[in-house]
């Protein structure tokens, strides 16, 4: 079924992104300027971070007023109360606060800083946010690309996660429109024709780890296209990825 | 620096993998047969599963007697004794012990089953495990494509894992030799020439989950060729990723 080469194609090129900017446009315009292009079946992996800028969902710190709360959790590590109090307003639950700062989200992602960033922002006022709804975000984006190129273009939104067991940071999606998310494969067999059991790959995030790849962090490719990966156009949303509360053993 | 194209190449045609066999040889004859080839520089991602059975890393269920734990295991989930058994062998540390059992094995991977497993094994005794030490198998492996082709590959040995917050598994690396395990960009700056804080890139991960697109699980391609990739020929090992027991948030 995917017996063909995959591509990893840098998105290169494109502007600091702000605040109201038609990012779909920019997006094709970047592809289009390095003649990688965007065709039929091609998945666009786009960095959170710049869906947060052209959607305005940031905070600047100079604007927030610290609780009790985010002041006292400042004073323990050395940080900025008002950073800490934009970290409690975008968290449902802290999880854990040693040595860093890990919360769920109001999407329910667990993370770090609840991915409240002010890497790759400039000035030293402004955080980036997560989008708000970030598989809404890239089904808007999967949406406008359709209209303005008339290709079906499938959109994962990427942000860099930590995990507990493991060191380092790996990108996974944290949005997603036009792919699927869970690939399930009890049912199928394997090539002795035995059932295969418990096989459900996270092939959205497998898709955003590729991505990575290209991405680094600092280099400033915050798009990636992947082309030649076989799949069903599905509607699923990467929030179907979060363990429901209920399973996560570590609660 | 990573401002190119990746190519994902699926290594097709490989023989069913028998004890003793000489992988070295049958993955350079798979990559030239579909006109892959073997290039200075590629980054070989090989499933753990064809390492364990060249390197005769299994076991024999009619073999086996269960303990008295394992016999207790088995009995409160309805499942095979012996192989709890084979399980308990592989693990340091019962981990979790529902709904799945999760376990740190010997070489410290917290995974299901001590990767334990029946899946693309002939017949209904045989199990594969892990590789015994898979840094030393990557190593390896490395080391006699060399020789037999004259070209520098990296070789990582992956595996699929799951998380605890998400859903599904990706792959990961549990062996790796000459390629980057972990991506420290503390130090750099972004865009903006701001420090990057608490960035490290788990980038050996990013790679197996790459090649996890192309291996897909029933469709037998064990073995995936990464082209393109900047990476700068380190001696790490995979197990370096393990986070230390005094850092594991949830011990």
């Amino acid at each position: 079924m995917q017996g063909h080469a995959i591509q990893l194609l840098p998105l290169l090129g494109l502007p600091e992104i702000g605040e109201g900017d038609d990012l779909a446009r920019l997006l094709i315009q970047a592809a289009r300027g390095k003649r990688v292009g965007l065709r039929h079946g091609d998945i666009l992996v786009v960095a959170q971070k710049i869906v947060s800028k052209a959607e305005g969902s940031v905070a600047r710190l100079s604007s927030v007023q610290p609780s009790a709360r985010a002041l006292q959790l400042a004073a323990a590590r050395g940080r900025d109360a008002r950073l800490l109090e934009v970290i409690l307003r975008e968290s449902r639950r802290i999880v854990r606060e040693d040595p860093v700062l890990i919360v769920e989200t109001h999407h329910g992602f667990v993370c770090a800083n609840a991915g409240v960033d002010h890497s790759n922002v400039p000035g030293e006022d402004l955080v980036t946010l997560l989008p708000r709804e970030p598989d809404g975000s890239a089904r808007r984006l999967a949406s406008e690309i359709r209209k303005l190129t008339r290709k079906r273009v499938a959109v994962i939104i990427s942000d860099t996660f930590g995990r507990p067991w493991r060191l380092g940071l790996t990108n996974v999606a944290i949005g997603a429109a036009g792919v699927p998310v869970l690939r399930d494969l009890r049912g199928t067999r394997d090539r002795n024709g035995k059932p295969l059991q418990a096989t459900i790959l996270a092939v959205v995030d497998e898709l955003a780890a590729a991505a990575g790849l290209v991405m680094g962090k600092a280099e400033g490719v915050p798009a990636v296209v992947i082309r030649g990966y076989n799949y069903r156009p599905v509607d699923e949303r990467a929030a179907g990825v979060i363990r429901p509360a209920a399973e996560d053993l570590f609660r």
